[in-house]
Protein backbone atom coordinates (compact mmCIF):
# COMPACT_ATOMS: atom_id res chain seq x y z
CA UNK A 1 0.00 0.00 0.00
CA UNK A 2 0.96 3.69 -0.24
CA UNK A 3 3.07 3.14 -3.47
CA UNK A 4 1.91 5.28 -6.16
CA UNK A 5 1.30 3.22 -8.83
CA UNK A 6 -1.64 1.16 -9.10
CA UNK A 7 0.50 -2.37 -9.95
CA UNK A 8 3.68 -3.46 -8.95
CA UNK A 9 4.29 -4.96 -12.45
CA UNK A 10 4.61 -1.27 -13.87
CA UNK A 11 6.34 -0.35 -11.07
CA UNK A 12 8.90 -2.77 -11.82
CA UNK A 13 9.28 -2.11 -14.64
CA UNK A 14 9.60 1.96 -13.80
CA UNK A 15 12.19 1.00 -11.61
CA UNK A 16 14.31 -1.01 -14.24
CA UNK A 17 14.06 2.17 -16.71
CA UNK A 18 14.83 4.91 -14.16
CA UNK A 19 18.26 2.98 -13.53
CA UNK A 20 19.40 4.01 -17.03
CA UNK A 21 21.55 7.11 -16.91
CA UNK A 22 19.43 10.22 -17.43
CA UNK A 23 16.16 8.48 -16.50
CA UNK A 24 14.06 10.11 -13.61
CA UNK A 25 11.27 8.23 -13.13
CA UNK A 26 8.56 10.38 -14.79
CA UNK A 27 10.46 9.59 -17.78
CA UNK A 28 10.96 6.27 -17.18
CA UNK A 29 6.71 6.01 -16.56
CA UNK A 30 6.22 7.87 -19.84
CA UNK A 31 8.46 5.21 -21.76
CA UNK A 32 6.76 2.04 -19.90
CA UNK A 33 3.36 3.46 -20.59
CA UNK A 34 4.88 4.03 -24.21
CA UNK A 35 5.81 0.07 -24.74
CA UNK A 36 2.63 -1.35 -22.53
CA UNK A 37 0.62 0.25 -25.42
CA UNK A 38 2.55 -1.09 -28.14
CA UNK A 39 2.30 -5.16 -29.28
CA UNK A 40 3.26 -7.30 -26.86
CA UNK A 41 5.55 -8.89 -30.48
CA UNK A 42 7.23 -5.53 -30.39
CA UNK A 43 8.36 -5.59 -26.80
CA UNK A 44 9.27 -8.75 -26.96
CA UNK A 45 11.66 -7.85 -29.76
CA UNK A 46 12.62 -4.99 -28.06
CA UNK A 47 13.76 -7.18 -25.03
CA UNK A 48 15.56 -9.99 -27.01
CA UNK A 49 17.12 -7.31 -29.05
CA UNK A 50 18.97 -5.74 -25.61
CA UNK A 51 19.53 -9.69 -24.33
CA UNK A 52 21.17 -10.59 -27.59
CA UNK A 53 23.62 -7.33 -27.54
CA UNK A 54 24.90 -8.05 -24.59
CA UNK A 55 25.22 -11.82 -24.76
CA UNK A 56 26.63 -11.68 -28.06
CA UNK A 57 28.75 -8.93 -28.26
CA UNK A 58 32.26 -8.69 -28.11
CA UNK A 59 35.51 -6.85 -28.40
CA UNK A 60 37.92 -6.73 -31.10
CA UNK A 61 41.19 -8.07 -29.69
CA UNK A 62 43.51 -5.51 -31.46
CA UNK A 63 41.73 -2.07 -30.57
CA UNK A 64 39.31 -3.11 -27.82
CA UNK A 65 36.50 -1.23 -30.03
CA UNK A 66 32.99 -3.57 -29.81
CA UNK A 67 32.52 -5.58 -32.54
CA UNK A 68 30.79 -8.50 -33.54
CA UNK A 69 34.22 -10.85 -34.33
CA UNK A 70 37.48 -11.14 -33.01
CA UNK A 71 38.99 -8.34 -35.55
CA UNK A 72 37.17 -5.01 -35.66
CA UNK A 73 36.30 -4.00 -39.08
CA UNK A 74 38.27 -1.04 -38.81
CA UNK A 75 41.29 -3.18 -38.08
CA UNK A 76 40.47 -6.04 -40.41
CA UNK A 77 40.65 -3.20 -43.07
CA UNK A 78 43.69 -3.63 -45.02
CA UNK A 79 43.59 -0.02 -46.90
CA UNK A 80 43.81 1.52 -43.46
CA UNK A 81 47.22 2.77 -42.32
CA UNK A 82 47.96 0.25 -38.92
CA UNK A 83 51.01 1.90 -38.49
CA UNK A 84 48.84 5.17 -36.91
CA UNK A 85 47.20 4.32 -33.76
CA UNK A 86 44.50 6.77 -32.49
CA UNK A 87 43.76 6.77 -28.71
CA UNK A 88 40.56 7.41 -27.88
CA UNK A 89 38.04 6.71 -24.42
CA UNK A 90 35.22 4.91 -26.05
CA UNK A 91 33.31 3.24 -29.08
CA UNK A 92 31.82 7.04 -29.29
CA UNK A 93 34.76 8.45 -29.91
CA UNK A 94 35.15 6.33 -32.88
CA UNK A 95 32.51 7.02 -34.62
CA UNK A 96 32.90 11.04 -34.16
CA UNK A 97 36.09 10.69 -36.11
CA UNK A 98 34.92 8.16 -38.31
CA UNK A 99 32.45 10.31 -39.47
CA UNK A 100 35.11 13.51 -39.89
CA UNK A 101 36.61 10.88 -42.61
CA UNK A 102 39.78 12.65 -41.96
CA UNK A 103 41.80 9.87 -40.20
CA UNK A 104 42.22 6.34 -42.21
CA UNK A 105 44.58 4.84 -39.26
CA UNK A 106 44.31 2.06 -36.64
CA UNK A 107 42.39 3.02 -32.96
CA UNK A 108 43.17 2.06 -29.55
CA UNK A 109 40.06 2.15 -27.64
CA UNK A 110 41.56 2.60 -23.99
CA UNK A 111 37.79 2.10 -22.08
CA UNK A 112 37.53 5.47 -20.16
CA UNK A 113 40.52 7.89 -19.33
CA UNK A 114 42.41 7.75 -15.58
CA UNK A 115 39.55 9.52 -13.21
CA UNK A 116 40.58 9.10 -9.04
CA UNK A 117 37.25 10.20 -8.50
CA UNK A 118 35.42 7.35 -9.86
CA UNK A 119 38.05 5.07 -8.82
CA UNK A 120 39.57 4.69 -12.52
CA UNK A 121 43.30 4.04 -12.67
CA UNK A 122 45.32 3.02 -15.69
CA UNK A 123 45.15 -1.13 -14.70
CA UNK A 124 41.31 -0.27 -15.29
CA UNK A 125 42.00 0.80 -18.33
CA UNK A 126 43.61 -0.75 -22.30
CA UNK A 127 46.87 1.11 -22.02
CA UNK A 128 49.01 -2.12 -21.26
CA UNK A 129 47.40 -3.47 -24.36
CA UNK A 130 48.49 0.20 -26.35
CA UNK A 131 52.11 -0.50 -25.27
CA UNK A 132 51.96 -4.10 -26.28
CA UNK A 133 50.93 -3.26 -29.77
CA UNK A 134 53.61 -0.31 -29.89
CA UNK A 135 56.19 -2.57 -28.44
CA UNK A 136 55.23 -5.26 -30.94
CA UNK A 137 56.75 -2.83 -33.51
CA UNK A 138 55.44 -1.64 -36.49
CA UNK A 139 53.59 1.26 -34.93
CA UNK A 140 55.08 5.06 -36.08
CA UNK A 141 52.55 6.92 -34.77
CA UNK A 142 50.02 7.26 -31.41
CA UNK A 143 47.54 10.29 -31.84
CA UNK A 144 45.99 11.10 -28.32
CA UNK A 145 42.54 11.92 -29.26
CA UNK A 146 41.12 12.22 -25.68
CA UNK A 147 38.82 14.65 -24.03
CA UNK A 148 40.19 18.20 -23.64
CA UNK A 149 39.69 18.06 -19.56
CA UNK A 150 42.05 17.29 -16.54
CA UNK A 151 41.43 13.92 -16.54
CA UNK A 152 42.12 13.47 -20.38
CA UNK A 153 45.25 15.14 -19.81
CA UNK A 154 46.41 13.16 -16.68
CA UNK A 155 45.70 10.15 -19.24
CA UNK A 156 47.35 11.56 -21.81
CA UNK A 157 50.93 12.20 -19.90
CA UNK A 158 50.60 8.58 -18.30
CA UNK A 159 50.39 7.29 -22.11
CA UNK A 160 53.26 9.73 -23.20
CA UNK A 161 55.86 7.97 -20.29
CA UNK A 162 55.25 4.90 -20.99
CA UNK A 163 55.76 5.19 -24.77
CA UNK A 164 59.04 7.10 -24.49
CA UNK A 165 60.60 3.73 -24.08
CA UNK A 166 59.84 3.08 -28.02
CA UNK A 167 60.75 4.60 -30.67
CA UNK A 168 57.28 6.20 -31.87
CA UNK A 169 56.32 9.58 -32.28
CA UNK A 170 53.42 10.81 -29.88
CA UNK A 171 50.99 13.31 -31.14
CA UNK A 172 48.08 14.84 -30.02
CA UNK A 173 44.89 16.63 -31.92
CA UNK A 174 45.34 20.26 -31.73
CA UNK A 175 43.32 22.48 -29.18
CA UNK A 176 42.50 25.35 -30.47
CA UNK A 177 39.56 27.60 -31.78
CA UNK A 178 35.94 25.55 -32.78
CA UNK A 179 35.29 26.20 -37.00
CA UNK A 180 32.58 28.66 -36.87
CA UNK A 181 33.61 30.15 -33.86
CA UNK A 182 33.66 33.67 -32.96
CA UNK A 183 37.08 34.98 -31.48
CA UNK A 184 35.71 37.73 -29.71
CA UNK A 185 33.83 34.55 -27.66
CA UNK A 186 36.25 31.78 -27.21
CA UNK A 187 37.46 31.26 -23.88
CA UNK A 188 41.08 32.34 -22.61
CA UNK A 189 43.07 29.19 -22.17
CA UNK A 190 41.33 28.03 -25.53
CA UNK A 191 42.40 30.76 -27.46
CA UNK A 192 46.05 31.00 -25.71
CA UNK A 193 46.38 27.82 -27.02
CA UNK A 194 45.42 28.15 -30.49
CA UNK A 195 48.26 31.11 -30.63
CA UNK A 196 50.67 28.86 -29.30
CA UNK A 197 50.04 25.88 -31.69
CA UNK A 198 49.42 28.27 -34.92
CA UNK A 199 50.40 26.35 -38.46
CA UNK A 200 51.82 27.77 -41.51
CA UNK A 201 49.34 28.86 -43.34
CA UNK A 202 49.65 29.23 -47.52
CA UNK A 203 47.54 27.75 -50.57
CA UNK A 204 47.69 24.31 -49.50
CA UNK A 205 45.87 25.29 -46.23
CA UNK A 206 42.34 23.91 -46.22
CA UNK A 207 39.67 26.54 -45.59
CA UNK A 208 36.95 24.66 -43.82
CA UNK A 209 33.50 26.28 -42.85
CA UNK A 210 30.61 24.82 -40.80
CA UNK B 1 29.30 -1.24 -44.48
CA UNK B 2 29.30 2.70 -44.16
CA UNK B 3 27.06 1.94 -40.92
CA UNK B 4 28.49 4.18 -38.28
CA UNK B 5 28.45 1.37 -35.64
CA UNK B 6 30.88 -0.87 -35.07
CA UNK B 7 28.69 -3.75 -34.34
CA UNK B 8 24.96 -4.73 -36.08
CA UNK B 9 23.97 -6.11 -32.25
CA UNK B 10 25.23 -2.76 -31.10
CA UNK B 11 23.15 -0.89 -33.90
CA UNK B 12 20.17 -3.07 -33.12
CA UNK B 13 19.96 -2.50 -29.98
CA UNK B 14 20.08 1.62 -31.12
CA UNK B 15 17.73 1.10 -33.28
CA UNK B 16 15.15 -0.20 -30.48
CA UNK B 17 15.74 2.05 -27.79
CA UNK B 18 15.61 4.88 -30.26
CA UNK B 19 12.23 4.09 -30.97
CA UNK B 20 10.98 5.01 -27.71
CA UNK B 21 9.35 8.84 -27.44
CA UNK B 22 11.73 11.23 -26.37
CA UNK B 23 14.74 9.55 -27.39
CA UNK B 24 16.80 10.12 -30.05
CA UNK B 25 19.97 8.03 -31.43
CA UNK B 26 22.59 9.80 -29.02
CA UNK B 27 20.67 9.30 -26.20
CA UNK B 28 19.64 5.51 -27.11
CA UNK B 29 23.52 5.14 -27.77
CA UNK B 30 24.31 5.93 -23.97
CA UNK B 31 21.62 3.77 -22.78
CA UNK B 32 22.73 0.67 -24.80
CA UNK B 33 26.58 1.18 -23.89
CA UNK B 34 25.52 1.48 -20.29
CA UNK B 35 23.35 -1.60 -20.52
CA UNK B 36 26.51 -3.13 -22.18
CA UNK B 37 28.77 -2.63 -19.14
CA UNK B 38 26.19 -3.87 -16.91
CA UNK B 39 26.13 -7.95 -15.50
CA UNK B 40 24.44 -10.34 -18.03
CA UNK B 41 21.91 -10.99 -15.04
CA UNK B 42 21.36 -7.36 -14.89
CA UNK B 43 20.40 -6.86 -18.46
CA UNK B 44 18.39 -10.42 -18.29
CA UNK B 45 16.55 -8.93 -15.47
CA UNK B 46 15.88 -5.33 -17.42
CA UNK B 47 14.59 -7.34 -20.19
CA UNK B 48 12.58 -9.82 -18.24
CA UNK B 49 10.66 -7.30 -15.81
CA UNK B 50 9.34 -5.48 -19.18
CA UNK B 51 8.49 -8.85 -20.80
CA UNK B 52 6.57 -9.53 -17.83
CA UNK B 53 4.66 -6.19 -17.58
CA UNK B 54 3.68 -6.37 -20.87
CA UNK B 55 2.12 -9.42 -20.72
CA UNK B 56 0.68 -9.64 -17.23
CA UNK B 57 -0.74 -6.60 -16.61
CA UNK B 58 -4.39 -6.00 -16.76
CA UNK B 59 -7.11 -2.82 -16.20
CA UNK B 60 -9.34 -2.76 -13.74
CA UNK B 61 -13.03 -4.00 -15.52
CA UNK B 62 -14.79 -1.02 -13.14
CA UNK B 63 -12.56 2.18 -14.35
CA UNK B 64 -9.94 0.59 -16.79
CA UNK B 65 -6.72 1.92 -15.03
CA UNK B 66 -4.07 -0.03 -14.60
CA UNK B 67 -4.08 -2.77 -12.54
CA UNK B 68 -2.12 -6.23 -11.01
CA UNK B 69 -6.01 -7.92 -10.94
CA UNK B 70 -9.73 -7.81 -12.38
CA UNK B 71 -10.65 -4.65 -10.16
CA UNK B 72 -7.79 -1.83 -9.42
CA UNK B 73 -6.83 -1.34 -5.46
CA UNK B 74 -8.74 1.88 -5.49
CA UNK B 75 -12.10 0.57 -6.87
CA UNK B 76 -11.59 -2.41 -4.46
CA UNK B 77 -11.37 -0.04 -1.55
CA UNK B 78 -14.75 0.03 0.76
CA UNK B 79 -13.42 3.03 2.45
CA UNK B 80 -14.08 4.88 -0.79
CA UNK B 81 -17.07 6.80 -2.63
CA UNK B 82 -17.54 4.50 -5.29
CA UNK B 83 -20.79 7.14 -6.16
CA UNK B 84 -18.16 10.01 -7.37
CA UNK B 85 -16.61 9.30 -10.55
CA UNK B 86 -13.28 11.20 -11.32
CA UNK B 87 -12.85 11.20 -14.95
CA UNK B 88 -9.35 11.54 -16.32
CA UNK B 89 -7.30 10.63 -19.43
CA UNK B 90 -4.42 8.05 -17.89
CA UNK B 91 -3.20 6.63 -15.24
CA UNK B 92 -0.33 8.86 -14.56
CA UNK B 93 -3.60 11.49 -13.38
CA UNK B 94 -4.43 9.03 -11.38
CA UNK B 95 -1.19 8.89 -10.07
CA UNK B 96 -1.17 13.41 -9.43
CA UNK B 97 -4.21 13.25 -8.05
CA UNK B 98 -3.82 10.40 -5.60
CA UNK B 99 -0.84 12.28 -4.44
CA UNK B 100 -2.70 15.43 -3.36
CA UNK B 101 -4.63 13.14 -1.07
CA UNK B 102 -7.61 15.23 -1.68
CA UNK B 103 -10.08 13.21 -3.75
CA UNK B 104 -11.80 9.80 -2.31
CA UNK B 105 -14.10 8.67 -4.52
CA UNK B 106 -13.57 6.33 -7.78
CA UNK B 107 -11.46 6.93 -10.88
CA UNK B 108 -12.62 6.60 -14.94
CA UNK B 109 -9.59 6.20 -17.31
CA UNK B 110 -10.42 7.31 -20.67
CA UNK B 111 -7.12 5.95 -22.19
CA UNK B 112 -6.58 9.20 -24.18
CA UNK B 113 -8.69 12.36 -25.09
CA UNK B 114 -10.53 13.11 -28.24
CA UNK B 115 -8.33 14.71 -30.94
CA UNK B 116 -9.05 14.25 -34.41
CA UNK B 117 -5.61 15.03 -35.37
CA UNK B 118 -4.26 11.85 -33.76
CA UNK B 119 -7.12 10.31 -35.23
CA UNK B 120 -8.42 9.45 -32.14
CA UNK B 121 -12.62 9.39 -31.72
CA UNK B 122 -15.02 9.01 -29.05
CA UNK B 123 -15.01 5.23 -30.09
CA UNK B 124 -11.63 5.06 -29.31
CA UNK B 125 -11.86 6.21 -25.62
CA UNK B 126 -13.62 4.26 -22.29
CA UNK B 127 -16.47 6.64 -22.88
CA UNK B 128 -19.21 4.44 -23.19
CA UNK B 129 -18.27 2.47 -20.62
CA UNK B 130 -18.48 5.55 -18.75
CA UNK B 131 -22.01 6.06 -19.70
CA UNK B 132 -22.86 2.26 -18.50
CA UNK B 133 -21.42 2.53 -15.34
CA UNK B 134 -23.94 5.97 -15.16
CA UNK B 135 -26.42 4.23 -16.74
CA UNK B 136 -26.29 1.16 -13.98
CA UNK B 137 -27.04 3.75 -10.80
CA UNK B 138 -25.46 4.83 -7.77
CA UNK B 139 -23.36 7.62 -9.25
CA UNK B 140 -23.73 11.11 -7.56
CA UNK B 141 -21.50 12.87 -9.53
CA UNK B 142 -18.93 12.72 -12.65
CA UNK B 143 -15.95 15.14 -12.15
CA UNK B 144 -14.03 16.35 -15.24
CA UNK B 145 -10.54 16.28 -14.61
CA UNK B 146 -8.99 16.38 -17.81
CA UNK B 147 -6.35 18.74 -19.79
CA UNK B 148 -7.67 22.21 -20.07
CA UNK B 149 -6.86 22.30 -23.86
CA UNK B 150 -8.91 22.61 -26.66
CA UNK B 151 -9.00 18.70 -26.71
CA UNK B 152 -9.72 18.33 -23.44
CA UNK B 153 -12.97 20.51 -23.59
CA UNK B 154 -14.11 19.07 -26.65
CA UNK B 155 -13.90 15.32 -24.58
CA UNK B 156 -15.55 17.25 -21.78
CA UNK B 157 -18.87 18.40 -23.88
CA UNK B 158 -18.61 15.02 -25.36
CA UNK B 159 -19.10 13.45 -21.97
CA UNK B 160 -21.50 15.64 -20.71
CA UNK B 161 -23.96 15.75 -23.35
CA UNK B 162 -23.57 11.77 -23.57
CA UNK B 163 -24.61 12.16 -19.09
CA UNK B 164 -27.50 14.65 -19.78
CA UNK B 165 -29.63 11.69 -20.18
CA UNK B 166 -29.07 10.88 -16.64
CA UNK B 167 -29.37 12.51 -13.21
CA UNK B 168 -25.90 12.62 -12.41
CA UNK B 169 -24.34 15.93 -11.57
CA UNK B 170 -21.65 16.59 -13.61
CA UNK B 171 -18.73 18.62 -12.58
CA UNK B 172 -15.17 20.58 -14.12
CA UNK B 173 -12.03 20.66 -11.52
CA UNK B 174 -11.19 24.48 -11.32
CA UNK B 175 -9.49 26.79 -13.54
CA UNK B 176 -7.69 29.16 -12.26
CA UNK B 177 -4.15 30.74 -10.75
CA UNK B 178 -1.70 28.20 -9.64
CA UNK B 179 -0.86 28.40 -6.21
CA UNK B 180 2.40 29.92 -5.87
CA UNK B 181 1.32 32.43 -9.15
CA UNK B 182 2.04 36.01 -9.06
CA UNK B 183 -1.46 37.75 -10.56
CA UNK B 184 0.82 39.54 -12.93
CA UNK B 185 2.10 37.05 -14.24
CA UNK B 186 -0.81 34.96 -14.73
CA UNK B 187 -2.20 34.17 -18.25
CA UNK B 188 -5.26 36.36 -19.14
CA UNK B 189 -7.34 33.36 -20.03
CA UNK B 190 -6.73 31.66 -16.65
CA UNK B 191 -7.36 34.64 -14.82
CA UNK B 192 -10.39 35.55 -16.77
CA UNK B 193 -11.83 32.19 -15.67
CA UNK B 194 -10.63 32.61 -12.13
CA UNK B 195 -12.52 35.73 -11.90
CA UNK B 196 -15.64 34.39 -13.59
CA UNK B 197 -14.95 31.22 -11.17
CA UNK B 198 -14.83 32.85 -7.73
CA UNK B 199 -15.70 31.40 -4.76
CA UNK B 200 -16.79 32.37 -1.43
CA UNK B 201 -13.98 33.21 0.64
CA UNK B 202 -14.54 32.94 4.93
CA UNK B 203 -13.28 31.66 7.88
CA UNK B 204 -13.63 28.04 6.27
CA UNK B 205 -11.47 28.89 3.17
CA UNK B 206 -8.25 26.68 3.19
CA UNK B 207 -5.22 29.12 2.85
CA UNK B 208 -2.59 26.74 0.86
CA UNK B 209 0.46 27.58 -0.06
CA UNK B 210 2.78 25.16 -2.02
Amino acid sequence: MNSPYPSALLENAVNEFSRLPGIGRKTALRLVLYLLRQDEEKVCHFAETLLKMRKEITYCSLCHNISDSDTCSICADRSRDGSVICVVENVQEVMAIEKTMQFRGSYHVLGGIISPIDGIGPSDLEISSLEERVKAGGIREVILALSATMEGDTTNFYIYRKLQAYPVKVSIIARGVSVGDEIEYADEVTLGRSILNRTPFDESYKLVTK
